[in-house]
């Protein structure tokens, strides 16, 4: 007979989920009332007025789909790409990629503008690709790449869009609440996130926005949507204004309770502020890792704080030694991905994980573990060279 | 500033969500941990023999979807349904018509058989359309209508369809763990449920199970599955067999947690006396409603348990009967859907809300509620008409 599951105490520093707050913990254990309740309708109003604060939009259609990032990705998608139209999609990891299965999944025909794992998104081929493709109707490319930790530069790219009558689709994932969203300031058209990241909420949930001029492209398609679940016309008359909702799907009410409690803590913290802790522990963690002789793949200028892909020094076993981080340290630190699979260890400091705390535990974890397995190293100046920065 | 959400405790007699064990609300309240963390993955591989046990059935291809019922049921149509293919699905009720939905929407050729809100499906009309359409390819079918109350006969339309060539596709939204689900007795050959109905977990979970059958369709697909997050083929990649799990997407980690515990639990109390205790709680629910003077939708011997519905008396204003509820007992029930919307009211009797002392506790409020509003009825006697049931 199977009994009741105790999960161990983990530390996590991979890339999502972040540690999670026991406050949205409580949040989430607290008793489910119903999708139709008036105070969980009052809830759900006060869920998307905090998620237009954290995207900065005044959208009207914003709200979380009840599924991870991933089904997020494919709301914006489906909702907005008709069979035939074309769409230039920026790939320079994982997530881009993923986009282009999207892309060519629903029969829209797929321009591809590639660069380096690690790269962020070059404006000037994005630029090139949108002269030459007169006929294009989205830019869609990824903010903050989870596979490689590389930010590309979102307002450049909306603009190109905007000045083209592009619409634009934007991976919001690991970005949101760990550094700038703009979504009205650069003027995105379309945009999805993570619960289980910078949010530090826990996974499972998709908070989406779109503008006026994408909802005005789905009212006016001429096939229906090919996904009920994800259809906004639908999810709307449910998550829409005014004290009347109509039933679409059961939202997953315990989840929402834990966004919810999520959205408080940011907002209590500040954007700024929690974008500019996210910055500090960043450095903090760069000047220890380098001072141990290891580094980055992303340029400095393109780093995203909050997903660090350090290098993995020759002849380490790389997966060795996420084993025994674990083993002996109950902490997490992704593998690579893709291009990168095998060559960097991805390091999140996102949201609740973002600490002083993790930076220290985290330098001075792994050089015990360097140690154990011999590794040439500049050993016993991690921890200085990281403290120097909170000093500062 | 919003600051953090408390629920009213509630009494969920509804369609769903139903009231959700404590036990349950603290497995979900556990640390997060890793979507691939060798403990989460041992926990996944309990979850995926716990679901087979519960539908009945050695599938392989048997897990939950990362959100709630209607994308269960989209997983099962996106994944065996290309163009062009002439799909039966019975409507008897509001799921029927959401299948029919899906059906469309994939570029499926719709034949509909319908049969009136409240009735099972009409098993000879099913034969009669299975004669008149043998090119078709596949069979859908909802096993418990949650928006009437009805159930179909599983089993002889399984029959049916396997006799002609034709997969199943079943709707178990409200059936799982109330009442007899036979995967493999009745050749099913895919099927989904939600967490929230009889499994009394918190919703936002879709567990589907596919038969060899429909995994080999899937396989020969000419084009790929047009929705990438419900793919089956990649799904399986992270749920699959042995140690190695691919990432997908991230999981709903403390959401299967819940899940799990709900599973536990089940298994403890016996697929066998869950269901008698649903029986038992439902016949004891029909003797006080029906002694109050009120009749049921639905035959007795097509009614579900789980799910009541009750013709709302002549000259009672509904919406104000439940409101009353709601504010006065903290008690939640259903309004009706569709075709009875405005004619019924909807008494779940569902996981842990299937108790005596929910019985007793709704038949109380409602009586007391009509002597407050002045509606003529029997009073006095639905709850010694209730009691004696438990007597017996």
């Amino acid at each position: 007979m199977i009994t009741s599951f105790y999960p161990p105490v983990r530390t996590l520093m991979g890339p999502g989920p972040s540690d999670v707050s026991p406050r949205v913990l409580s949040a989430m254990a607290r008793n489910t009332i119903g999708h139709l309740d008036p105070e969980f309708v009052r809830m759900m109003d006060e869920v998307k007025l905090m998620l237009k604060q954290a995207f900065k939009t005044s959208n009207e259609l914003t709200m979380p789909i009840s599924a991870p990032g991933s089904a997020g990705m494919e709301c914006c998608f489906v909702n907005l790409i008709e069979k035939g139209d074309k769409v230039i999609v920026c790939q320079n990891g994982v997530f881009g990629g993923r986009m282009a299965e999207n892309v060519t999944r629903l029969g829209g025909k797929l321009v591809l503008v590639e660069d380096s794992w690690g790269s962020a998104v070059t404006v000037s081929k994005v630029e090139q690709a949108v002269q030459n493709h007169p006929d294009a109707k989205i830019l869609a490319f990824v903010h903050a790449e989870t596979s490689t930790g590389a930010r590309s530069d979102a307002k450049a790219l909306c603009g190109i869009a905007a000045n083209a009558g592009l619409l634009t689709i934007v991976d919001a994932v690991t970005s949101l609440g760990g550094i700038e969203v703009d979504v009205d300031g650069w003027g995105v058209d379309a945009i999805y996130s993570g619960t289980q990241k910078c949010l530090s909420c826990t996974p499972g949930i998709s908070p989406v926005s779109f503008s006026d001029k994408a909802v005005e492209k789905i009212k006016n398609r001429v096939e229906p949507v090919p996904s009920w679940f994800l259809d906004t016309n639908l999810v709307m008359g449910y998550w829409g204004a005014g004290a009347k909702r109509a039933y679409h799907h059961t939202a997953p009410v315990n989840a929402l309770y834990a966004l919810h409690e999520s959205l408080v803590m940011l907002l209590e913290e500040g954007l700024d502020d929690a974008w500019a802790r996210h910055r500090l522990n960043h450095n903090a963690l760069a000047a220890g890792v380098e001072a141990m002789g290891m580094s980055f793949v992303v340029d400095a200028d393109d780093r995203l704080p909050q997903l660090n892909s350090i290098t993995i020094p020759d002849g380490v076993d790389e997966a060795k030694v996420r084993g025994l981080l674990l083993q002996n340290y109950s902490l997490e630190i992704g593998a690579g991905l893709g291009a990168l699979a095998g060559k960097v260890w991805r390091v999140g400091l996102m949201g609740e994980s973002s600490t002083r705390r993790n930076v220290l535990y985290f330098l001075n974890a792994l050089e015990n573990t360097f140690s154990e397995l011999g590794v040439d190293m500049n050993y016993g100046v991690a921890n200085k060279a990281a403290l120097s920065i909170y000093q500062q």
